[in-house]
């Protein structure tokens, strides 16, 4: 992302994702991955279609992220990835104030994540920092929680009851 | 308000302001007021009551607001007055991008309220300026607008045909 970013833009950013923005990890089922699930962190911005150029330029001052236009007449900025999320979080970090604890949780989890690679256990850890995240964000839609992980990774074998 | 408050301050607030803020003039009706309205500027900012501590600090930091509990467990720092608002909005004027229209339409009727209160062609023209506020923030549930104002001028023989 930007290096070069100023202060100004980033406390501007906090703001907006304090207001309008999320924070959130996912466990994806993934048969290619050791463990059946990845764990995919995100950082996304909301915006009516018609004011797009709003996230566009968002998109331009960080230099990373995609756009996507939803079909609700909503698009969204996602930032996906530990090398996206990471350094953005540590930037964001001193500004948020209402998403700082989700920020705290997510850079716990991509810190810890290439230790998680071949470790069941400290997966499943992860896993768990990634619901207590969704519990800050009241998130209701989500099925995929480190329950039904630490279930494929009993039936797996990789961990024990 | 707070004359001391920080650039970054204000580059957060904006941006919560465009993520989950509202500015916004209403046209109250008032038996007091000559022209049977009185028009109420307003910068507003909502979050859940559970974290009404955030707009607590909001409150302190600008010095000036006043706080309410809702009945749908939101809550709600009110701004309101030309003398909270004129000077909030030129504060944070540079650093809001999505409302910075809303802000500058906000500015001019502020600016003009004064001329406007003995002379009734130029309070309707700031009624439509505030018409003009709520149609840039898809305002829905909106009674009194510059056209019920301007029916109400007719009657009383402020203005004609």
């Amino acid at each position: 992302m930007n290096k070069h970013i100023s202060d100004l833009q980033l406390a501007y950013m906090a703001g907006f994702i304090d207001g309008d923005g999320s924070i959130y990890a996912q466990m994806i089922s993934n048969n290619n991955y050791k463990f059946q699930y990845q764990i995919r962190v995100t950082v996304a911005m909301f915006q009516h279609t018609s004011r797009i150029h709003f996230l566009q330029r968002i998109q331009s001052e960080l230099q990373i992220g995609t756009i996507r236009k939803r079909n609700d007449s909503m698009s969204q900025l996602d930032l996906v990835g530990v090398e996206n999320v990471q350094p953005l979080l540590l930037k964001l970090q001193p500004y948020l104030r209402i998403k700082q604890k989700q920020a705290n949780l997510m850079l716990r989890i991509t810190q810890q994540l290439p230790l998680a690679k071949d470790n069941p256990v400290k997966f499943l850890e992860l896993c768990q920092l990634a619901d207590q995240i969704a519990n800050l964000n009241d998130s209701k839609k989500r099925t995929n929680t480190a329950e039904i992980v630490k279930t494929t990774l009993l039936d797996l074998g990789f961990i024990k009851k």
